[in-house]
């Protein structure tokens, strides 16, 4: 659980509602025609962006990213490495057959060695498997930048709806600041939409991709090495350079007391 | 057919048309010369930017693609590249002959290693093959991309002409509120174009690209891993990976009921 | 000569004069001071980004590639090719001394052939001078792109300055009006040179660099192919990339009258 | 320690607080809402990009880097070098065990070669090492370079409710300069978080990031070559190019001198 | 010289200035604390992004290239590079010592060779030693485009300072004009500083890196082929590609007379 994701969110808000309510009532910020051209448009121009199907499950798939986040943490990822090239130095890659490995990605690297498929298919196939599964994932993020690019630019239009209607009818000059004020809700609108919801989240599922790109290639390096017979000491200096150095050290020390 | 292209342009359309009528009478928002002078900067601008003949293909090509679609999904085309590979095994190449190929890419790499084309001149010339034609398909999205980048240009243009013409005569002050709003309407006309025509179709197109360079790459994989006579298990495997993870599991269940 | 190019200028040209004339006189629009601004800073800011020399060649050559296009087509180089490939094919690199060719960058290449070069002397040469060919005319189109980066930065110091003076001696209020529209006017010539001629001619440059990048890739990719004495046919095959699919229909139906 | 940074930072506000005081008092400037919007807002934009263990650690690594920077300079790094390949020459790589490194990442690769590893897997440990670290600190960057963009997103948000409470409540034409004033407040401040502090920040910290690729490609570059048995001579020749001209002639001398 | 450089910023100025007087006297447009907000605010902000050291020198080193320019031009490089090559074909690598070359990065190229370096070490040697160079000297470009970013923005900020000051006391409606005329000034020289030398100036420097990569990759092709004996003759054919069309003509009729 992603609980920074959420509590930007709330943190957020309540910063809005608090300087609305410190000089208004809530009321004079609701405006529901306002609110469904920004809402609508943006709705629109995502809609001919992306291909139908891509809109709802990229949408999905992203909220799910967004809050729940990564289980695999590259410390446990390492040591199960480790683990698995000591039994395969032993047993052969056979002895790897029905291993405990709850990443699924991991899990179908290790069964394609024990398979006995040759190193440059393993590595084609997970190197192929990586790039498509960003790929798919990357189509989240692209959706959320993509309704941060038009919310902002439909409420702009918004407003110059607002400001064409107000200025085409001066007859009350009492009435010209209230109808400012609505029109330029929409701008207001646009932007909390695109500052604080949309353009942030689409930073967060970016980053969940590179995290994603440094745990595949954890995973590729070591199926690869294992598959390769490589000496378990040698494995372990290959792969703590995945880890950022306080946990590095406490590794070392591990092994310490290991040996 | 890609529904998601016109129910965006119809949902677009429809906003912007109600919030303009829930305000005032729709005669406000028309206005032909401001309409004209965005329409026909934008139109010159995009002369000068591409030549004559890419215009008008490209337009046609792009609005086909943004409206059509694709036919080809990944998994009839990888049920399609084991069965050719089945077939090669036993029979050799030239079993392939005459073989019933919708896609005429897939269609051509295969009649190439029919042909005996070496490995490396096949792979040549599909790889060629696919970067002009990506090279083509990517005009279409930049004719749209430079239409969104003008149109709004444009707008601003009109409305500083329209400006400048009623500041300079400003002997009835009841008419500067709908002067403005004249003024103001081809910036609106501008924004409008931008962000809910031409820069999602743009986006459309960019993601049509992208899809055409992953079924083209699957194409050539299939073909070379034909022609290189892989088992067709590990064909399977290797082609696996273009597939989104809920249809391999689909796809497994059918081995297992093969087997 | 690409007709695109001079419609585009005119079309937009007509366009501005006619939403100007519809609403007040021409002379409202025209002032040569503000007018002076705009083009003197923005010479200036060109002359300080480039060396003297590259702005009047780039400048020249620029504009000519703009009005004029290129010559070749990707078909009639394609035949030529072939018709080399079998020529050298019956009497040896030396039966292309003094052959017909046009195309300079062609010529040179198959006069290194003929010269008993080595491949890869050859590909080197060939590759570097494309490249730096590459490299001289994309100036053409950064120059333009400068000019277009400018114009609006100076057209908006243009009316700062116009509104510092009129704000700065705010005696007469009748005279506030025609003062903030003679401010705006650099803001509108900063635009149109910008959106109208600059940043459209940097594009259509920058797709003639493309342009080039292909049919000289073709160039490069034939005369390997002939000094490597590579069968007409497969030349053929390979060279076909380089058409559009239309095109290449036709071509097919050629060789099939040759058989 | 970077007295650039601190410099900076006091040039920054103290220019800003004397043209405050120049034309008004302090107080007018300050407003408790305004800035909490601001703060609030960013906070929360942060939050939902970043994990929330990676805006802690990458504020405060960030932080240190910007105002404590790098100890190791290339001059003693190099002279260090030649004296590891001086005595490895003589004695062997085991005559590096050890060795006084200040450097650990200098020290790791040296204990590297002292345990065997094959020159190959010293290169991939480091090289691998190299740009796991170097993701970590761009981590630092990034978190102030997203402040940077939300800080003004979230100053215009607050002038937007700024201005839609004063335009619906027109009641005291008196009140309008002061409530305006108090609406453009969070503008400023946005302005002032992101131009003064953020953004440059986040520009320092790349141009760390960029010192220590050089420093660290140094050091791989050393410990390749000492593990290879370069010899010190050329080894010197080699790193001189990590040297800026006025500090290599002195080494020059030195190497006279030596002779 | 550089003599472009100078002559903008003259012409830069003159226009700008020519401006002001047509309308106003000079003394509107000056404004002292303004000015101090503007050049203090980019000053603080530009040591904050960059370290001391690299400010000072990277700004004289910029300066430096901006007016001088480039000695070296590509014909008497290649024509010393086919001395040399003529000579060392006679003489042995040998016979390069000690011969006259003004290019300090040459000179250092054949005396690698006269040492008798290896052709890997040689290459390693100058590409790192190009790499390096550029990259310092691409410090001074990146100074002035920070500068180039930061002072529209410090311009922004001084005129929010002015206009929050002249809001927050509408005492007399009279002072509202020249209050604001004063406020609008900081943003006047925020974009003339960035217009009209910063941003000019880094485009000049990077246009400078462009040249220097091109003259030392010349170089660095010239020594290796010198090293590798090439043929003079081959080496002039592989060196024309540095060369602009109509200079190679001439070169060609130079060898035409010489044969």
């Amino acid at each position: 659980m992603d609980i920074a994701t959420l509590l930007g969110l709330i943190i957020g808000m309540a910063v809005v509602v608090a300087a609305i309510l410190v000089g208004s009532d809530m009321w004079v910020f609701l405006n529901l025609p306002g609110f469904l051209i920004v809402i609508g448009g943006t709705f629109a121009a995502t809609l001919i962006k992306f291909p139908l199907k891509t809109v709802s499950t990229a949408f999905r798939v992203g909220i799910h990213a967004a809050f729940v986040g990564d289980k695999d943490d590259p410390k446990s990822l390492i040591d199960l490495a480790i683990e698995l090239a000591r039994k395969s130095r032993k047993g052969g890659m056979l002895a790897l057959e029905g291993a405990d490995i709850d990443n699924r990605f991991f899990k179908k690297g290790i069964q394609l060695c024990v398979d006995g498929m040759a190193p440059e298919v393993v590595r084609k196939t997970l190197v192929g498997e990586m790039n498509q599964s960003i790929r798919r994932h990357e189509e989240g993020g692209k959706i959320f930048r993509a309704i941060g690019d038009s919310a902002p630019a439909f409420g702009m239009i918004g407003t110059l709806v607002g400001l064409v209607q107000m200025l085409s009818s001066l007859s009350d000059p009492a009435a010209i600041g209230p109808a400012m004020a609505v029109a330029m809700l929409t701008t207001l609108y646009g932007a909390l939409i695109a500052n604080l919801i949309a353009l942030p989240m689409a930073d967060k599922l970016e980053s969940r991709t590179d995290q994603e790109r440094v745990t595949k290639s954890l995973i590729i390096d070591s199926v690869l090495e294992i598959l390769g017979q490589t000496n378990p000491n040698v494995l372990e200096e290959l792969l703590q350079i995945y880890l950022p150095e306080n946990l590095r050290i406490k590794h070392h020390d591990e092994k310490a007391e290991e040996a």
